[in-house]
């Protein structure tokens, strides 16, 4: 073995003979020149391996023709309006990117076998699952020429649309939130590679990278804890900030704006967590494209703060912590009016991060304004809560977060049990709120008293009926701002 | 299909004609009860599926008989002695591991292709790699009766060892530190698994999963970006805090300890992160054994406060942000001699974590002992510097914490300039500390200066010479306590 020919002379010896065996004498003239007709084999142009456009796919890639995301919108004539679920929302809009595409042959959707499962049903309306193999009467929506590219391996769908985007083209993988953990190191790949060539001005920019993460940890029907795990984005925001970008709409008009944005980007990697079972819709359409732009804004409309400071700030990113913060919100109104309460929603989750860490981050006097420097901040969130403390320990006001997110607390149980097992729900967003409010005083302790009563009867009454108690099920939100 | 038979009679209908189809009435009496001579045909006592003491491994379980780890010591006289590589020091002692329990054959080392690169070289002085099919002339230490098992696939290795733990027995997973990241997504599920498990009374206590991640992302020799990444602690630390813990020895006789300690635990996950390379050494085995057994502790013999509170507290968890740390502090105490330094170092990173997060947290009246409540603390990381902020934000100082870690930055480059390029290395710290106390005053000004033009003649230097400079390569500790 040549371990160290430097200081041995015997391996210095070996090093020499094998490099000797390749005849450098025939190769080489003898000032060491490469010999030219040796040099002129060498292929030119765009024939050069480095120069070939098929391995520089931005040289190749055009644009994306996009229909109008506002004509999909969901009606949402006042807030909190009943959903048919968000990704059910967005399939006719992915529908018409692949019809409208389908001359230019550049998009495909890829995921293991879940377009359905993750609500995109309406891709079915005008492509199939390509497959080239034989199929059976029972067989649905296989061809040949499908642009959706399923297989039960998430490892072949992440290679599959790495390939695709390298070599010019666009396109999204859709995949339960918990198993896209599977292709952690493909992405670590991916995101280091963008990094790199960004810095190469002869490497021109790719489509992104767009992931779409339905069936989420809150939402899991019949599968239970081994299905629950939000932690993908932990892994995502360790990437290098400039090609990295999560984003948590929380209704259906925020996913098309979002994805929108998202399929029209370059050399990122873009992360989009959605619900796809029925859930209130909050914003119209302009509302929505404006609060997408912004990333995370007030709801004045939750709100009951007037022009003065808030006693307290909720906020909110995902959908279902959205739910449970107006449902908290709503509670609060209710039984505490004098308290002056702020909505805060957040999008674009990098909003939270300083301005000097992220390109989205706001600006601190920003941040300030929003969540203000000295009131308690009670934050639900999607993810482990550990997230937002790693985004926002910074902040003037960090210390007065409070956050609520997935705890590794999951069965096989109701919706609305999901959020209590890692107090999430309503309930715990009030009780926390007391608590940090201590001029509630007797009646705020009251309303507390009365919570746990709640909880107590939600446990009952789900290991009764199987199902959430009605006040849960069919609850609206009904406060004008 | 039948998707809502509660109120569609169609639906009702078509499920109760399959449910009908399996004959009921000739399984059950007219009371809904099983046929007692079908009752009868289930296995009983340990025939059953779960009570087969091969699906509750913790029956099976038994200990391994363990050398006294505290005979491999490395030689450690004076801190700084030259070392030969930590795991090098680790693999003689997994040898007798192996050796000591051939007999009850219940301990086997995994990995993909890197036993030998990890430098576990010392196993197989005992046994060989597990091979049954044909062997070559070539071929080095493969045998049908070898209890390493390698495969160039991380998900062959996982599920190999999670098997074998499951059914009783012990094991060794080895990794380069990167590609742990393959894994993610299985060990997702075998926490899950511990967490729910230690919750059932019958199901006995299994060998923990241990992971040695070796080949880190410090030190990658002819590898580059794409083996950077320290990210897998991140994901870890994500589950329940009762079976995750994550280990980081300084050196050869912390890291002896830590997996002594290791091998004996049950039901959690261990990650230990070890260098391979030459690498000073700082503790003798008496005092590693302290140190580890502490977790977390001040390094009396590099500090030089006396008594008082330091001026600044140079913290440090890894084996590379430990020797930076070190020659920091002495430049500090050379150049800057009235600084009074206190030297920390963590060996168990959930020490860090408040006492309600995890088991194994310090106090807060602890913590704020070892950390002060008001000075700064410059921290070198191992891994992404945001992982220190998410475990301390809620303690005392962590205003005051100033930690360097690895962020994205590195290609194939010299084992200093990595550190240099992700401002984590020896002159980066000590900049750091000048500019986190003032009363350095003009003195402090011109050793910034100075240590300014230093990291411009390292970009020569290495540019010029494709090794570090000589004062790096061979700098060695000094100092008296």
């Amino acid at each position: 073995m040549i371990s160290d020919p430097a200081t041995h002379p015997g391996h210095l010896k070996l090093l020499e003979d094998w490099l000797r065996s390749y005849r450098p004498e025939e190769l080489f003239d003898e000032l060491g020149r490469l010999k030219p007709e040796l040099a002129d084999l060498a292929p030119t142009g765009t024939r050069r391996m480095g120069a070939n456009p098929h391995a520089n796919g931005g040289l190749l890639l055009r644009d994306l023709q996009m229909p109008d995301f506002r004509d999909y919108a969901a009606k949402v004539p006042t807030p909190g309006m009943p959903g048919i679920g968000d990704t059910h929302v967005l399939g006719p809009f992915l529908r018409d990117v692949m019809k409208l595409n389908d001359a230019q042959k550049n998009f495909r959707v890829f995921g293991p076998d879940e377009t359905l499962s993750n609500g995109l049903e309406a891709l079915f309306e005008t492509t199939e699952r390509q497959w080239a193999a034989a199929t059976e009467a029972t067989d649905q929506w296989l061809a040949p020429t499908g642009r959706v590219m399923e297989m039960l391996s998430e490892h072949q769908c992440e290679g599959w649309l790495e390939g695709y985007l390298l070599t010019g083209r666009h396109g999204l993988f859709n995949c339960y939130e918990a198993f896209i953990h599977i292709v952690d190191s493909m992405f670590n790949q991916h995101a280091k590679w963008l990094k790199v060539t960004a810095g190469l001005p002869w490497r021109k920019p790719i489509a992104s990278l767009n992931y779409l993460l339905a069936s989420h940890v809150w939402r899991q029907d019949h599968n239970g804890f081994t299905h629950q795990d939000p932690g993908f984005i932990d892994h995502v925001v360790n990437k290098k900030a400039s090609v990295v970008r999560v984003y948590l709409p929380p209704d259906a008009n925020c996913l098309l704006s979002v994805m929108d944005h998202c399929l029209r980007s370059r050399h990122y990697v873009n992360v989009v967590i959605a619900g796809k079972h029925p859930a209130p819709q909050w914003l119209d359409m302009d509302a929505a494209t404006k609060h997408c732009a912004d990333g995370i804004g007030i709801w004045h409309w939750a709100s009951n703060e007037d022009g003065g400071e808030p006693d307290v700030v909720m906020a909110c990113c995902g959908d279902v912590p959205t739910l449970e913060t107006l449902a908290a919100v709503s509670i609060l109104r209710e039984q505490l009016p004098d308290l002056k309460i702020r909505v805060v929603n957040v999008v674009d989750l990098m909003k939270l991060q300083p301005q000097s860490e992220h390109p989205h981050g706001l600006s601190d006097a920003a941040f300030d304004a929003l969540f203000t420097k000295t009131r308690p901040v009670i934050f639900a969130f999607h993810a482990y809560p550990w997230l937002v403390h790693r985004l926002t320990y910074r902040r003037t006001n960090h210390d007065n977060f409070h956050v609520r997110g997935y705890k590794e607390e999951g069965t096989i149980t109701t919706p609305f049990d999901m959020t209590v097992l890692n107090e999430l729900d309503r309930f715990h967003l009030v009780m926390d709120t007391i608590d940090r409010l201590p001029q509630t005083g007797e009646k705020g302790l009251e309303l507390k008293q009365h919570l746990i009563v709640k909880l107590a009867e939600h446990k009952r009454y789900i290991n009764a009926n199987g199902q959430d108690m009605p006040e849960i099920r069919n609850w609206l939100w009904h406060h004008s701002p």
